[in-house]
């Protein structure tokens, strides 16, 4: 507690032991002076909150909250234009408005989608922009209405929100809530480079930079709508739970409940990347027989084997399709497959690859055209099928998620590869197109 | 009586009632005398079946009845040449061999999937070839081996066979049994357009006639595998329910079983056809709040209202794809969609028409074609799926679906527009062509 006795702070530790515990988790995290005081305010939001669950105290506390939180300046990443390089940055981040959350991120990974998002123009993006989507981080302040999670609390922000009243939440048969932002949305404001309110919270150099699925988390500071903040366990160590909020969550998901694998079938995996890695995890997971991952770098066949994979195949060793491999290997095709590249020849692979009366296949990596297959395919009794995100709902799962890291039943350390700091972004996304991630 | 007390027959009725009620049946149906002619072995098989349960004395009841069944000479419509018009024709139906039944057919529907093996080359047919494949009749003699049906039995002959063994059939998944004939098995002996031994029972002036999904019900007789023969209540009226072997069974299963239809759900169904009739029938009976009927010919939505269409739309009434149309009609699309046609187009917009999410569109029409749809239609949730004979399992499944009929839950007498005789046949397809069917 040595920073706070040096800020003479007054509080008895003894009296509100929950919320030291919280603080001083948060200065550990603290890198310096300046975040040590931007640290402040989020305490003084805490103390506040003490046993106001008056209504009328309540309102009067987010007024004050809403008075005292100031903008942050912090570093970020910021991409100036299409497939040029990120520069960093101080950028101003603008306290949270209404039903959003200030979150301090402490640690973000990188996904193929920001790579896309970076290189090639599209809906989702206007620059100006911060990027990134995967990511945990602490609570360091709340706007008005913001009832779920409080300053200090450990939080993985997800691109998905979960809102828990529109019709897609409340008809509970997928995790794709109407808030999702979205092009083909008729609300004005759903615009998928901002908040909802169609503004950013970020500015840089006197102009507005806009924010990525309304996570942007290639700042130290972000501010995110509370509908996709997910409250973890305290105790999880972050730079490893930030993973879950993206690829492992995707690949995982997909194969648990999206293919919904069962005990002893026929599985296999296209890319053995993360969300590759993951999808051979839950097929391991859901008890299946065989699993076989296939990608044409065989040197990553040893990692997938850690996963659950039970053999891995090179599709550029056959001289036929590998559709028409599996289908003969397997006695007639897999009960289920995933494709975790993002590529028609292999979505087309992985779903004629199942066997005809029950299999199902699922579109797992992102791909921005059409895919095809014979309509035979379907007609004898093959399901295609994809999600987003794995099926999971964010802020219902996301803390379940963590808690089967917790508990070891699922594995997260051993997709950590390279650990960089975020001045070093560029080089990661190097790591990334060459494909070492 | 009339006819059986002319041919001086000697059994008394009140003795053996029930089997004198399946002679009376189908002498009913008998034709001319010729017919009534070869409907005598039958009646000596099944005299020689009564309380033959004793396993020695059926051994010598099968090899008597293969000793006494002989070739019958019957009319049939042989189709010489793709694409010409169907030839009336006397053919000799040998008799059953092990495992197969000979089946007077009384009356046989015509389907799309008939006019496409006529007009076009596939790996389904070889010429000459006597097609169809939705039919009722009874069974007029069994080969060695055959325990589930006997003489005089009331069936239906399904392109599909149950076999209740294979590796498909045990696990329950699927209808498709994997002797069903098809291109990409290994086995010599599954050659689509022959018996399962390789040869026909056809001969037309001295030349084999090939078959046709080993039904080839454009005939008076065939012989059809015991495992393709469903066995009905002998009180369900031939000349409707011969419909329920193809058209109304994929219709309807598509809807209920392939589907999943659910209590006020909303649907969709593109063609109106027989098997969209089918289809709008199966949405309605697992309580569709709301059932779109979509076809370029608006005659059709009156009778599909019959049906349970509770609207109609022509997509040639709209400036834009009728996918943006209904997801806009719908707030965001159908939870259910059925493509009754068999065409690319259709078949991407029944799709894209559903609801991210948890949308599910089945393919139905046969199409021998690729489709297509942007990726993100299924990363966004949806669910292409299909399925022959709307997974209903031949043997065990269609005499439930003759019952639903006889207690009147489903509709079978509306969807008949013409009666015509055999040899009518070729009126019959131009009336197809035509799309008066």
């Amino acid at each position: 507690m040595e920073e706070l006795n040096k800020r003479g702070r007054v509080f008895n530790e003894s009296d509100i032991p929950a919320m030291t515990k919280r603080v001083y988790a948060r200065l550990q995290h603290a890198l310096d002076v300046k975040e040590l005081r931007s640290l402040f305010l989020p305490m003084l939001n805490e103390l506040q909150s003490v046993e106001e669950h008056d209504p009328a105290k309540n309102e009067m506390r987010q007024q004050y909250c809403s008075n005292i939180v100031k903008p942050i300046l912090c570093r970020a990443a910021v991409a100036w234009e299409v497939d040029k390089p990120f520069v960093i940055e101080t950028i101003e981040v603008a306290p949270p408005k209404a039903n959003e959350v200030r979150i301090k991120i402490t640690h973000s990974s990188i996904c193929r989608t920001d790579l896309g998002a970076l290189t090639k123009p599209s809906i989702w993006t206007k620059f100006p922009i911060v990027l990134g989507h995967e990511a945990a981080g602490v609570v360091e302040s709340i706007g008005e209405g913001v009832t779920t999670v409080k300053p200090g609390d450990h939080v993985i922000p997800v691109f998905l929100p979960q809102c828990k009243e529109c019709y897609a939440c409340k008809k509970n048969k997928t995790n794709l809530c109407d808030a999702y932002t979205k092009p083909e949305a008729k609300a004005a404001q759903n615009i998928p480079y901002t908040m909802r309110d169609g503004t950013t919270r970020f500015t840089c150099k006197g102009q507005p930079v806009y924010q990525f699925f309304a996570t942007s988390t290639f700042s130290e500071y972000s501010v995110v709508p509370e509908i996709q903040v997910a409250k973890i366990n305290p105790e999880a160590p972050l730079d490893k739970v930030c993973l879950i909020g993206c690829g492992i969550g995707t690949g995982y998901g997909s194969a648990v409940n999206t293919a919904r694998v069962e005990k002893g079938s026929t599985c296999a995996v296209w890319g053995l990347g993360a969300v590759g890695l993951a999808a051979v995890m839950g097929c391991r997971n859901a008890g299946a027989s065989r699993i076989i991952g296939i990608d044409t770098n065989p040197d990553k066949f040893p990692l997938a084997k850690k996963f659950g994979m039970t053999e891995g195949m090179n599709p550029n060793d056959y001289d036929k399709p590998i559709q028409e491999v599996l289908i003969d290997l397997t006695d007639g095709g897999l009960d289920h497959t995933l494709e975790c590249i993002g590529n028609n020849n292999t979505m087309r692979a992985a779903l004629e690859s199942t066997r005809k009366g029950w299999g199902i296949s699922v579109a797992v990596g992102v791909y921005w055209h059409d895919i095809s297959t014979h309509a035979f395919q379907l007609l004898s009794g093959r399901t295609w099928t994809g999600a987003l995100y794995g099926d999971w709902k964010s802020r219902d799962d996301v803390p379940k998620l963590v808690e089967s890291y917790m508990k070891k039943e699922i594995l997260v350390d051993e997709f950590i590869t390279h650990r960089m700091t975020l001045d070093k972004i560029n080089e990661a996304f190097d790591l990334l197109k060459a494909g070492e991630w």
